[in-house]
């Protein structure tokens, strides 16, 4: 049984604060600066370049690709951090797309992320081949899925609604037709339980500054399943993916296995971060994690539905069927969002007319939950939100 | 007058170090752990999600951006940072043929960072249209500009030897020639002056671990040419180079000017530690570090040559033809450095049998060098790195 009031007391959250935004940005450990500090003074600052060696930065990417692994599902080996999930979505559709020369079509569906479809798009203009970006409902994934698709891309719990694709039987109607099934976990890891390996996801990628808390634009993540990994093209083919990086040589050998993934030299400060975020998640399974995310979300569904019938719910009713979010809308999503966060209660929105909440077990209790939802409530009864003060826009929200 | 024991006091190094490898990662400041310190426990701690407004983080690309731009004679607004050098020689290279679509050819040398071919080459396979990568010494690069060449990329200044490129002139044969020249400054930022704007550059990219000692793996940074900026294909067009990054549009529109480079989310901690460096660089202007820097590398060499005639200066004599290093040659380069190493004088090797040393007038002094060439000359004197403990290969060095 894991204690929640335990592993929450870790976390840097501002009395007074209720933070459901945690799938936009999650918080800082209260350990989080100690532990950056000792790598910037002790490693950095102390071994100096040596440090590449004597503190193991070069393994980095592998080592806490390892970590993140564990929580996805993945076996040893098979994940990689570095970059940002654009550039790891560049990766997989174009490592997928060489895999099926034949065919042009990669399949997406509008609930993905806007960038991993601009990322699709400025691969396509790369190539100049004829591709075609499908995009469909998220509902019509299924039925578009025919032998012209090379590259299914799908984000497996969508950004505005938190509805959860079925990734087995997806990714295995993707194979019987010959595809490639790319999943984007930026609203999984950490969140629900993944099962890639078991799945046969082909390639997945993420971010992990979400729920898995590494902080502001942290490294992200490729995972390649491990029997393509000898073979998959790295398309972004930089020398930390080389077969032999210090061996300066003139031409592009890959490494063996997802460390061809690698690209550039790896973010050190960013991963040090996220080692730091990574450690909490050794007290919870996932399992854990995703029955108390099932309750603080139901709990959540049930006292807005209770006491603030203006807003209509935006997420799936079955727990099975969402991730750890809710969102409601009403057409005054930004004014009624910038009065709750006013009051304490940090979620976001997105446009026109969603309020999203993000419930992340680790740090947000049942009683943060009746809190929101009751000033959720209030803010609405009261008409509050129509004070003009509410309806001046932030550049982000 | 710039005191240089004064900027040396604010660098972190060990007691007992001559560090003499700035040009591979350059070392923290003594406030680094602090700033990153208050960047997690205020602005990410304090402000969560919010940060990204309240705190400048989103902006954080091109502000940061600016402050580089200052040191490599681009004009406000031209410079934006993200990702690593990897990934932005792939913009800069992907932008540049497009510019030139009738042509098929990318012309590079032989002391090029091989990241750079190797991105090329992951480029040419991706666009899949006939495009080849010519590679010619560097000596050979003026003459082998032709009407052929679509994109001209060279790195100014050689990791190897040192050897600076003239960049005003081959940009200029290069634009003769209709080529579109591409410059990555790894070795140049914060190390020499560099004129991109008056020597017309059309694209320019560089990191920022080295010379600016901005981290292990910090931030890389792209320039744009202003009159460019609004007509350049991004390549990996990212959500964070949207014209509308927030409002989740379902198609990809550039961003106006050099902000369309960003690609996914910023690395905030990054960027910050980047910021702690970049202050130094308050005290002394380009010229005055140029000024010192060949103090420095002068007397290296002539100190080295005075006394250790078993090595041969692979560096240019002439100090206006070479950067802010000096390398040696010796046919036990590997063995000698461990021994100098483990004797408190920090350099690398390049494989097979160079010797390099990075000089940054921001931390070393006219003391270090003479101690450097001191021990260089008795360790060779007295055949102590035959020792057979300095012949254990490191992975990294």
């Amino acid at each position: 049984m894991v204690d929640f009031s335990r592993t929450r007391a870790l976390f840097q959250i501002p009395s007074g604060v209720v933070y459901l935004d945690g799938n936009s940005l999650g918080p800082p450990l209260r350990d989080t600066a100690a532990k950056l500090g000792h790598v910037v003074d002790r490693e950095w600052g102390g071994e100096l370049i040596k440090a590449w060696n004597s503190c193991g930065w070069m393994a980095k990417p592998g080592r806490v690709g390892d970590r993140i692994a564990r929580l996805i599902g993945a076996p040893e080996g098979s994940v990689v951090m570095g970059d940002t999930l654009s550039i790891k979505v560049f990766q997989a559709v174009a490592a997928g797309l060489a895999m099926r020369p034949e065919r042009r079509v990669i399949l997406s569906d509008t609930g993905n992320f806007p960038t991993d479809l601009y990322m699709v798009e400025g691969l396509i203009a790369l190539k100049d081949r004829g591709y075609t970006l499908k995009t469909v409902e998220p509902q019509d994934v299924e039925a578009a899925i025919d032998d012209s698709v090379a590259v299914m891309m799908l984000t497996e719990v969508d950004y505005r609604t938190g509805r959860k694709h079925d990734m087995r039987r997806l990714t295995e109607t993707a194979h019987a037709a010959g595809a490639v099934a790319v999943w984007d976990l930026a609203h999984s890891a950490g969140a629900i339980p993944v099962h890639l390996e078991q799945c046969r996801a082909d390639f997945a990628v993420g971010c992990t500054y979400k729920y898995l808390n590494g902080g502001p634009g942290a490294p992200a993540f490729i995972y390649v399943r491990p029997d393509l990994a000898d073979v998959a093209a790295a398309g972004l083919s930089g020398w930390q993916g080389h077969a032999a990086p210090f061996a300066f040589e003139l031409n592009y050998r890959p490494a063996r296995g997802s460390e061809r993934m690698r690209v550039g030299t790896p973010p050190i400060l960013g991963l040090a971060a996220l080692e730091a975020a990574l450690d909490v998640f050794e007290s919870a399974s996932m399992d854990e994690l995703r029955a108390r995310s099932i309750e603080l979300t139901s709990l959540f569904i049930e006292e807005v539905e209770r006491q603030a019938p203006q807003v209509e719910l935006f997420s799936p009713r079955a727990a099975d069927e969402r991730g750890s979010q809710v969102s409601f809308r009403h057409p005054d999503a930004y004014a009624i969002m910038q009065a709750l966060i006013a009051h304490g209660v940090i979620g976001d929105v997105r446009a026109p007319d969603v309020l999203r909440f993000g419930f992340a077990p680790l740090y947000v209790s049942l009683e943060d939950v009746r809190l929101a939802a009751a000033i959720l409530a209030d803010i609405l009864r009261s008409d509050l939100w129509r004070d003009p003060k509410y309806s001046v826009r932030q550049a982000v929200t």
